[in-house]
């Protein structure tokens, strides 16, 4: 018998639909909610049959359940600090019947090769906290800061943990801020992981990128390809086509009302 | 009395008029002509007062004329390794009057600080060869291929001689291509150039770069900016007003009959 959706969640949480084969993600306002960023690197992440996945950084569980929902057979093993944010992971995975193919794993990403073995890996993904440790003003026992501010983890240990599961060959999708482009595509060299795709995202066609995605590949040769820049507005305020095909018009409905 | 024109050149060779402030340039079409990137490069530089500058593989000499034209006071000491491209490039500031200022040497860059004294200079521009040492046939003794191809001096090379004699604090300048984005900033700050500022250039509004143009401070703390990109055509092929801006309507006329 199926359970009600109310045996899911907790007080102060909401399920909204992903407006995509029918899946849902549990989130609680008050925390971080998911953006567009998720959305992004989903699609970015070129992930094949069978592949076996670790994302860093889960959150809501939001890019495993989007790439299950997008891939068949490949399974996801996901990381998440912050204790109440990955039982509420969990409990999405479960709301969507997912058990089988995404774990989410409570633990620090540095702790990775406790729960995976080495250089098994074919696809890191993560959308890791983009201001440095130790900039602004951070409260540690604040969800919000912990998503977004390097406390738990620096981008070197995100790209040194990657490095360390990935097979030779395997592929790693990060989002991340124009300006940490230097810190990025040098720990990556530095860690083995050759950075071989980017693509910069323009709030218009004619401005400077606020948001990249960054592919590389462990043992890969040197040699950085471009895809064409993704614009997500026309000239007159409007999403691009190209938006609209990645997002659905149902889920930017969503976004606008939903992003903090 | 004024020498005639005639007295400046040689067999095989032209002058052609650089649309700005009277100035000339001797080239010799056989060769390697100077094209746009000169120009976005000796734009985007920003060359105070006062400056001294080292520029690495002069050619024709195009850029320490054009930077000369537009700055008071600069001090430029430009490096070419053919002699006879030295030779000319000589001549052209010979043609401009401007041996007080452009100092051309023929020399290897390598050799630079049997020239300059280390840590003296406040800014570094180069328009290195764009295509990696072995790459492709090459004859060496083709001037065209030693100004494409790394044949005398590597990446690393260029970038590693700019930090010897670039003050703390001295701006590096550099057009290339965006494939080889990952190389420059690791050479940069591999030797202490930090990367600070980055102009991608795109053919049309919608397209991944073909040309990039960036900044480094030698000692500069790590934070990458950009620019709005620099758009070369709109949509219906002509050119944007910023590339007209850059080069004149009469400097466009004069590229599109010379680029080789």
């Amino acid at each position: 018998m199926e359970k009600h959706i109310s045996t899911f969640i907790r007080e102060g949480e909401r399920v909204d639909d992903l407006q995509t084969g029918g899946l849902k993600i549990i989130q609680n306002p008050s925390w971080f909610c998911f953006g567009i960023d998720a959305v992004l690197l989903s699609n970015f992440a070129d992930i094949r049959k069978h592949d076996r996945v670790v994302e860093f950084g889960t959150g809501t569980g939001v890019i495993p359940i989007l790439m299950a929902g997008r891939t068949e057979n490949t399974h996801i093993t996901a990381f998440e600090i912050q204790e109440a944010v990955a039982d509420m992971a969990s409990r999405s995975v479960s709301l969507n019947g997912l058990e089988s193919r995404i774990r989410i794993i409570n633990d620090d990403l540095n702790h990775v090769t406790n729960h995976i073995d080495k250089a098994t890996v074919d696809a890191v993904v993560t959308n890791p906290p983009y201001m440095s440790g130790g900039c602004g003003i951070i409260n540690p026992e604040d969800q919000k800061a912990i998503s977004r501010h390097e406390i738990h983890c620096t981008l070197e240990e995100v790209i040194s943990r990657a490095a360390d599961v990935l097979k030779p060959g395997g592929a790693f999708y990060m989002i991340h801020r124009p300006h940490r482009l230097v810190d990025i595509v040098w720990h990556m060299r530095q860690r083995g992981i050759e950075p071989k795709l980017l693509r910069f995202v323009q709030p218009k066609a004619n401005q400077k990128p606020n948001i990249l995605l960054i592919k590389g590949v462990r043992g890969g040769r040197p040699e950085l390809k471009y895809m064409d820049p993704l614009v997500v507005y026309e000239p007159d305020g409007s999403y691009t086509e190209e938006i609209f095909r990645i997002y659905g018009q149902e889920r930017i409905d969503v976004f606008e009302k939903r992003t903090d």
